[in-house]
């Protein structure tokens, strides 16, 4: 008998976090983290994990995506799906009819991301490595042919993310050690939600520094005065040495964005994060000419590998944010961190949320064993709430990520986890006491 | 008594078109046309009519969509909502927990439009005006308060859009008088679906010429020499006249686009419609330099303003074509039409799908009446099926649209359409004799 895949099951999965405002910025001022949870299997008993991340509201709308896609994903045989997860992801986002939701953006965009992603955690486990791992195993002829380059090849062609991948293919052992013993640095949000006092940023930000962080991040973009003494506050905390990035999660126009900046830049921030629409490539390329030196980043909310090349063939941005859930799934991750090493843009993933630490590390670690070889310049978004509720939660040192080592995507929770806050039916919204 | 929303009705309704492959494209080869069909309600018994077009599976993900933004119009009080549609707009599209899910497409932009827009249809009805006409009643004042102008004053600001408007005051009466007697040019699209006959189309493309049609459309990108055949049969068909875009419907890369236009050139296309990403903004600009004096076309997949501001911007295109149903409702294709005049670009609709000529014409007759005021090389498509289901269809005579008189945006279809393709359990899906 073929293994074949023999279900893609879903929960709505919500964390009730507007309760104490963890999360909350400018545009999401009352978030409850939610997960849209993807389970496969096979006629083997195999299982695979993966997720779409959402804010609360919604999440139905985003449960009912994955539902769509799973009749492209049902009853095919399993090695054969595995032996080219390029064609898998053809099928996913590509689908004659299911294309129209799109194309290659928000709901449809982020149910094919938790279903690859699904499908790459039991891939993993199959293999017995972490993704980050089987992904720098792989040639560069395997990882090319995981890429659509349909609308990438005036930016960079099959050929040039050959010679990319080749290009770091000597370093990959000495590399993979290095990580293996000293992790992958990290930067983190906690201090700087928007509704938060001012006596827990500053005491959380100075137990960063001395929890050995080098960046930290606030929230701005709604209230001007109170961004100008909250950064002040948090740059007297951390001293001149730490890196501080502000993010306006959207909140600004183009010229209200280069206004605002002007008057945080004497408090030295590190990078504006989404000053503006995910969606204006010229107006980050405009904001990042007017607010230099302090550096541009946007990422989490950028739909799709079209909008991050002209991010980078605009010289949009100085910094890419990369989301493991916004896009669909490892495959066009693959693809933005190949068009970030070709325009020599670090990428410094977004993470957060429910599981986006888990399993964006394991792109971030591939992109230094196998892509860009560096991890100068580059760190990964870290926020300590809800990584009890997965298997295999991050584990940081020193404001480090040290390397997964368990088989898959870091992406499965706990099944208790799952069933007691399953919306609307988990006891924490049935019966929220 | 306040009267306030009371309901905000979805049905699925499918239209079986794959089984005569009406409809068929390079990337859409099997469309079953299809409505995410809202009906609002008012305590005072009123009723409103929008839609969502997609074409098959997922307008079942469409429909959640929809439901998850009926609570923030149920319970609001009407005159008030319908005294500020800007407010409406901004709350439709802004929520909190329900933004992530985009921002601002897909998806959830498309139900925010499908919303707004019956609650357009639903106060023209009570002013006892088709919708084109409401708008051109407005003072400029009020209809630049329908626009969010937040990510657009880099290329846009309200009082320029003020500007804009009030130029076009004068010639209001006259050209309100012209489009009653004369109607607006169209073209039509019957001709040239991808799955049909070279006999089929060279017959309808014939016949098109003899309804007087000044315009026709093919579909191509699928197979080079059957397109360069096919142009050059509806090319002899229509005679050096009549115009004929071609639509690629996202098939290709830019240098494909740029490589494919050189081949079907020497038949004079008027336009290349679609040629690549519809997120690509970069990508338009360079074939639009490649192609001219061929002109480069998109619109119908464009997800929002923020996107078509930078389209203008980037002189990456020589007509824009709005759709009724892909971005926020009527509010933001306001927003598109002052933009479209600001750089001096002339829009024409998309349309067919279902109800999207019924809706489109009302934008296009209120931006020649009241912005624009030409209807110089603009014309707005035509696709001449699934008109019998609606209440007030679309009438053309001689190749125009005549304007629509009932009151309303003209999305009421007739209960017997809706009950009879209710998907899955209408008579249509569940007994398709």
């Amino acid at each position: 008998m073929v293994e074949v895949f023999t279900a893609v099951e879903v929960a709505d999965v919500r964390f009730p976090t507007s309760r104490e405002l963890d999360g909350s910025d400018a545009m999401n001022p009352e978030p409850d983290y939610s997960a849209t949870y993807v389970t496969v299997r096979t006629s083997a008993g195999a299982e695979g994990f993966g997720l779409a991340f959402t804010v609360g509201r919604g999440n139905e709308v985003q449960t009912a995506a994955v539902e769509a896609l799973a009749p492209l994903v049902v009853g095919r045989p399993v090695a054969e799906t595995l032996a080219d997860l390029g064609g898998l992801s053809a099928r996913l986002t590509g689908d004659g009819q299911l294309r129209w939701l799109g194309p290659h953006k928000g709901v449809i965009h982020m149910a094919a991301g938790a279903v690859l992603n699904a499908v790459w955690d039991l891939y993993a486990r199959r293999e017995g490595k972490p993704v980050w791992a089987l992904l720098a195993d792989m040639t560069p002829e395997q990882l090319v042919a995981l890429v659509d380059f349909r609308y990438l090849t005036d930016a960079l062609t099959p050929d040039e993310a050959l010679a990319i991948l080749r290009a770091a293919e000597p370093g990959r052992a000495e590399r993979r050690r290095e990580l293996l013993a000293h992790g992958y640095p990290a930067y983190t949000t906690t201090p700087g939600w928007l509704g938060y006092t001012d006596e827990k940023l500053v005491r959380l930000a100075e137990e960063a520094v001395a929890e050995g962080f080098g960046q930290i991040k606030l929230k701005v973009g709604t209230d001007l005065a109170a961004d100008v003494r909250r950064l002040r506050l948090a740059r007297a905390a951390v001293g001149p040495g730490v890196r501080i990035g502000v993010d306006a999660n959207q909140a600004w126009g183009v010229s209200q964005a280069i206004d605002w900046m002007a008057e945080l830049a004497p408090y030295d921030p590190y990078w504006i994060e989404e000053p503006t629409s995910p969606d204006d490539v010229l107006g980050h390329a405009a904001i990042r000419r007017a607010v230099a030196p302090v550096r541009v980043a946007t990422g989490e909310h950028c739909q799709n590998q079209v909008v991050f090349k002209q991010l980078l063939q605009a010289a949009a941005i100085d910094i890419l944010q990369l989301d493991a859930a916004r896009v669909a799934g490892v495959n066009e991750n693959v693809a933005i961190l190949l068009l970030a090493a070709k325009f020599g843009v670090p990428v410094c993933p977004h993470a957060g949320g429910v599981g986006l630490c888990e399993m964006v590390q394991h792109l971030a670690m591939f992109d230094y064993v196998a892509v860009s070889g560096s991890t100068e310049d580059r760190v990964i978004e870290y926020v300590d709430h809800l990584h009890q509720h997965f298997t295999d939660p991050v584990r940081l040192r020193a404001g480090r990520y040290l390397a997964p080592t368990a088989p898959g995507l870091s992406a499965e929770m706990h099944p208790a986890s799952v069933a007691d806050h399953r919306y609307p039916d988990g006891p924490v919204w049935s019966n929220p006491a």
